[in-house]
């Protein structure tokens, strides 16, 4: 029989090895009193539990896949990640990990492009890619955008992308910017020869955002933007079924959900899920920058996403949040080079503008795939990382708002 | 100009009016350093902080409209409710309330029917109406559920409903069950004049749910019922809109969001957008039971379930999680007859079966009504209420998986 094997870790007066049979009861055949509705033998259906370790506080209960519909995440989260969270005989529980069986993996399609895919369309190897976000986060128009969008292509980058807030509202409809931005984008491809992606946020609701998809790719867009938690699994998956555009996806809320590490739901199930439902890029933060990351909570994700997993395209992991150039060299050096390096404020904010800002991060790659230091690197011909280092530093900076 | 007003609370070394500034700036127009990117005055989509109480670590942030989609729902979302989770000045933040203009509220269609159209299709004035969840959870086949479905509807219920990680599944289809199930209720109602809804749950991913809720028509039911949390809001919404059958809706995971009162996200705004998205009846905890809820918790749920809200119809609130008859009288008592008192185990758990123990719950809903002690009341000629009492007691039942 397959199995789906969800890890919790349990905060609760009694011992976990009891607590986990309790969630194996409330989350299939059980309830909390006797009942005579049935005398057939349930054991199909009823999940069990597996390894405990009552010093880590964790266990594993183990829910047979007939519990299940395969292809209905819905469904599924609302046994393995449902009312659990609530019962009143633990204090805390966080969903810590899922490994689910290839029957269910394999329902899913997994990233169209993935890391190779992504690759072979910008025409890069072995190196990290340079992404920006256009800041400030919202209010700039469509003119304004693209200009932004210009001036970082021109300055090597690799992608840009919208704001997890900045959809479709008036002050910047999709419609103006989006053509705007695609035709700054082709004079970039014209003047270097290289192609940069734009990112164009299309997070509304199941029922619009296929349409909204169709309409990026008919106005010319070359990546869609998704923020799948506030959207939802089934709305990435909509679009990865729906839309032949790679898919980066955003995961804005998810501190609401994955900050408390003894409570909640681990990034380490949302990062699983993500790839199922076939994002081709996906925020799972940085070891350096505003966010609130070690090296401990990044790694595993970053390995979620891009070992092999019956067969699916590995996800392209992304790092952002307050990064600036001088965090390049560490994220590389932890997380290698397959990765997705993004910085709004440190690309922009640089004191010569956006342009030079994108060169001094693209410098900063290039010092990383070399494995050079990056103070070393600098000394070389290169101002613009200069001028970043001095204003920002190598490493992290602590006070990001001033 | 109108705002959407979230108040949050803060765990921070830093001052809360501090926090609420960045909170502001990075839900806003700012990000973590100076950018040159435009020169134009940005104030009409600027975040602002409102009423700050440093004690009780709250802080108001007033979104101008502007900002938002106000059909869209998880752009809201990604704004009031995004990366402020992860922000590294903040140790913890909750998501205490908001509260959205007209403008927003009225962008949605709230209930279809309401408390009020509920109890037209049933006929029952001013009392609480009464439900099961069929038990055990799952694992029953369609004929051993319309067998629980007549005994408790003959028993004298108002409601059967799905549990919420029922749905589909090989062992319980729903082409086989629902009709099963109505045609058991269409047997209650020859017999007795009574009409008795089940809430069929038709939890999926939005591809494919409105479809479920066509088919679920086809079939005869007289209510849906979705899991809002793990579907999404918009795939609520969805079925509001595109099917007039009334919608049951249940909040499974959502203790992983909102039951941390530090952090997270509260009950309230989900109630909010539940009422706005359309759910006719909706779970929000029971004062006695197997949930983690105090009457300070549950009762501002009520009230922003039922309270006027720019003409949207009442929903329906539901008490449910370990109930049984005993606990009917606190609930009343507390929180008014505009109540839905759900029990399984309550009620199937019964030592005389599930239509005896379903007599003993609107027993109990009855003495409720009338303003009577359970004990009392049990004296008069209710044998099953006082088999009921006998076995689990009246008021909260400490031990529920014994």
């Amino acid at each position: 029989m397959d199995w789906v094997d969800a890890t919790y870790r349990i905060e609760s007066d009694l011992p976990v090895r009891k607590v986990a049979e309790i969630i194996a009861m409330e989350e299939s055949t059980g309830t909390w009193t006797d009942v005579g509705t049935t005398h057939r033998d349930l054991t199909d259906v009823t999940a069990v539990v597996g390894d405990v370790d009552e010093k880590a506080k964790t266990a594993v209960v183990r829910y047979p896949i007939e519990l299940f519909e395969v292809e209905n995440v819905p469904q599924i989260l609302s046994v393995i990640a449902g009312n659990l969270f609530g019962l009143e005989q633990i204090q805390k529980v966080r969903l810590e990990d899922v490994i689910f069986p290839r029957r269910i993996v394999r329902a899913y399609p997994g990233p169209r492009y993935g890391i190779p895919g992504i690759r072979d369309l910008i025409g890069s190897e072995d190196r990290p890619h340079v992404g920006t976000i256009v800041k400030p986060k919202v209010g700039l128009n469509p003119a304004e955008t693209a200009r932004v969008a210009y001036e970082a292509a021109m300055g090597g980058i690799d992608l840009i992308k919208d704001d997890e807030t900045l959809t479709d509202q008036d002050f910047c409809r999709m419609v103006d910017r989006l053509p705007m931005v695609m035709e700054a984008l082709d004079r970039v491809f014209e003047e270097t020869g290289r192609n940069v992606f734009y990112a164009v946020n299309v997070t509304t609701g199941p029922e619009e955002i296929a349409e909204r998809a169709d309409l990026a790719t008919k106005w010319g867009a070359n990546m869609i933007m998704v923020d799948v938690l506030t959207v939802g699994y089934t709305g990435l998956l909509e679009l990865r079924k729906n839309s032949s555009l790679p898919i980066h996806v955003h995961r804005a809320m998810h501190g609401a959900i994955t900050r408390d590490p003894t409570h909640g739901i681990s990034m380490k199930v949302i990062s699983r899920l993500v790839r199922m439902m076939g994002g081709d890029q996906f925020h799972v933060g940085a070891i350096t920058g505003k966010m609130d990351a070690t090296p401990d909570e990044v790694l595993p994700l970053d390995k979620i996403l891009t070992d092999e997993w019956f067969g699916l395209q590995p996800t392209f992991p992304v790092a952002s949040g307050g990064l600036h150039p001088g965090c390049v060299v560490d994220e590389v050096k932890h997380r290698g080079t397959d990765i997705i390096i993004q910085a709004g404020g440190g690309i922009h904010g640089h004191p010569d503008g956006t342009r030079k800002g994108a060169m001094a991060m693209c410098q900063a790659a290039a010092a990383a795939t070399m494995g050079q230091s990056l103070k070393e690197f600098a000394k070389g011909n290169y101002p613009e990382l200069r001028t970043a280092i001095d204003k920002w530093g190598v490493g992290k900076k602590e006070d990001y708002y001033g």
